[in-house]
């Protein structure tokens, strides 16, 4: 039987611009957890230039410093997240997960029925 | 000043499919409201088969008949919405509403504090 299951995508735009995005977001999580930006490029597909980049499109955009790098040294560099940086992610991630739990509410208050709960015969269950 | 406006965009899949989308749903509503299913696709920029096909597919994997044809007569043929069609979008258009309450609200609750909340100088309000 059909089971029917709701999606979304989440994005910030100022202007009419793209500024802010799970994914880019997540490029900056993975930063704050590996200490390292091209380790964070790595799991992305990036190449490191093009991470580098990306993170400080963000920090233009939205006009906050979220990495503070190192150079050099024998392990080579390393990139960490700013406080600024560390309170974006955990502010997104709790904007994320509070309309993960009102997609799952909503469309199963509003929509399932009509859809017959995904439980009814081919042609769903008969409506009222 | 940077003014941030979050984003979302929502669909339905199932089986690892797409099976429903603002868009499709977008689609069946201009047919509730002009009796026409031509008159909807063109107002899509979809041609008439092609906007066909795809109430259709929403049909079959939804396991609905969302509409109902009547071909010939003086002015041609016209397509209706039928109870399970009008049942469906007005479910999907509380889903899209509810989650658009929930967009302002957690974005405003969770992410705009650190954001500076758009008002601050560039490089944002400090932070706590």
């Amino acid at each position: 039987m059909d089971d029917f299951s709701p999606r979304l995508k989440l994005w910030v735009e100022s202007g009419g611009r793209l500024v802010m995005s799970d994914y880019r977001v997540r490029l900056l999580e993975l930063v704050g957890e590996s200490g390292s930006l091209a380790h964070a490029a790595e799991q992305m597909g990036l190449s490191y230039r093009r991470a580098w980049g990306k993170v400080k499109e963000l920090e233009a955009n939205l006009g906050l410093a979220l990495v503070q790098s190192e150079v050099g040294g024998a392990g080579g560099g390393h990139t960490v997240l700013s406080e600024e940086g560390r309170a974006l992610v955990a502010a997104y991630r709790r904007f994320q997960e509070r309309m993960a739990r009102e997609l799952d509410v909503a469309f199963r208050e509003e929509v399932e029925g009509v859809l017959g709960g995904g439980t009814g015969p081919p042609g769903g269950a008969p409506l009222p």
